[in-house]
């Protein structure tokens, strides 16, 4: 890997800054409001900001780079392909729980399910993230699966993946601003109470920690080297056999054509 | 290029999503609320989403696939240079009369500046712009500007170029969210009336042109040639030779990597 200690720098402040952001999300609904329960009351709504952040983001950002960690390099890549696999669905499920939460609110104060943008799109991620993860693991975990298919699909996938994190992120500073215009009355919003300038920080830290986990996601130095690579000690100038998993969209061209063409993929 | 047509079909259809886009907010401000004028009102506030959408994303996201329009190809580096910039420029000539307005309005209208999420991201977003557009020009069209210099900001150019655009969309849409909520008051946003409709699909618009957009210009495949490759007639095998305006990181890393060394760089 090229770059060693940028890549450690980078991943440990996308971490750091991930993690805070779970603790700021934690901080607004024990402090700011009202705790947490499943009573169809406020504190259920509390459950749908809390998985969403931590699931959806949190989770989902750390599935995204976790090929890229050098200290991973020594696992198989089905094991690798298996974590983020893992981290994924408990993405996907902590997702659906924050769903569920803010749709049992809504029935029991009833208030309207799905007319807001922030629903719109955010329901749209969720199903995009549950087919991406349908289709990823039958394409690139299931053995039967070609290796065409593999390779046609991947740039879909890479993309797919990076667009509904992006999209989920986008749908949070959205919700953010729904609650604080709902939830904040006297004093209201605009008069920039103490809870609305530390969630607008909140908004501030989902937006860094997307920026620094599409960073690392797209900068192909950092890429985890092939198999042929790590097993059989190749010298470094040909890294750009490097893994596809994360970057494929980063081959050059006659490289992933040529694979393309054999029908051949690391996946 | 590889797959020529999918690449005019995507383009095409992503300039149309766009100008649908800019038709969309239109009718908005023109049908569902008071019209445009500037006269410290809600005709003037109009202008704010007006010129956001058709500058700061329409524009924008135009300028950063200029380079991929293949009937551009057989113009000088320089003058797509000159185009980039330009488009760039206009989208941020608009974007700070969109700004104006607002301010204007809310100061004539008695209602804070800079409280909400959305006005902290869109910002931040428009100080980045500058910046990108003052170093893009320093950097890449002064001639006294060393290789190494271009080679190594070059990157970061790429990605904060794609970053700002998609932070502007998810700016827009806390935008929308805001303005709904505001705007609606009976029937209310959670009523669903035919201009909340009317406005989330809009919403979905720009989320979709941020979706396509992206895409093409993160599509290796897809990419200007180099001088080299346009002015000598080289063989397409020498394709990873292309160049590195938009897509700096898709390179193979033996490949940038040798250009920095020798601080050389197509730009």
């Amino acid at each position: 890997m090229e770059n060693h200690r940028p890549f450690l720098v980078l991943l440990f402040f996308a971490f750091a800054v991930g993690f805070i952001s779970v603790v700021f999300v934690l901080r607004w609904v024990l402090h700011f409001r009202e705790g947490l329960s499943w009573d169809g009351g406020a504190k259920e709504f509390n459950w749908h900001p809390l998985l969403a952040v931590t699931g959806f983001i949190f989770l989902q950002g750390i599935a995204i780079v976790v090929y890229r960690l050098p200290w991973t390099w020594k696992c198989s890549k089905l094991m690798m392909k298996l974590i983020h696999a893992g981290l994924s669905v408990l993405a996907f499920i902590l997702a659906v729980i924050s769903l569920v939460a803010v749709f049992d609110f809504h029935n029991v104060q009833n208030i309207p399910n799905m007319y807001s943008l922030h629903s719109w799109v955010g329901l749209i991620a969720v199903i995009l993230f549950s087919l991406q993860i349908v289709l990823g693991l039958c394409i690139f975990l299931l053995p039967v699966s070609p290796g065409f298919l593999r390779a046609a699909f991947l740039p879909v996938h890479v993309f797919s993946g990076l667009f509904i994190f992006t999209t989920v992120i986008a749908t949070a500073l959205m919700g953010i601003t729904e609650k604080l215009i709902f939830g904040l009355k006297d004093p209201k919003y605009k008069d920039s109470p103490p809870e609305a300038t530390f969630v607008n920080v909140l908004g501030l830290l989902l937006t860094l920690f997307g920026a620094l986990i599409l960073w690392i996601a797209t900068r192909s130095s950092w890429k985890r080297p092939s198999e042929t690579l790590l097993h059989n000690n190749e010298p470094a100038s040909d890294s750009i056999k490097t893994d596809t998993a994360m970057s494929e969209r980063h081959d050059p061209e006659p490289n992933s054509e040529a694979r393309r063409r054999n029908g051949k993929t690391e996946e």
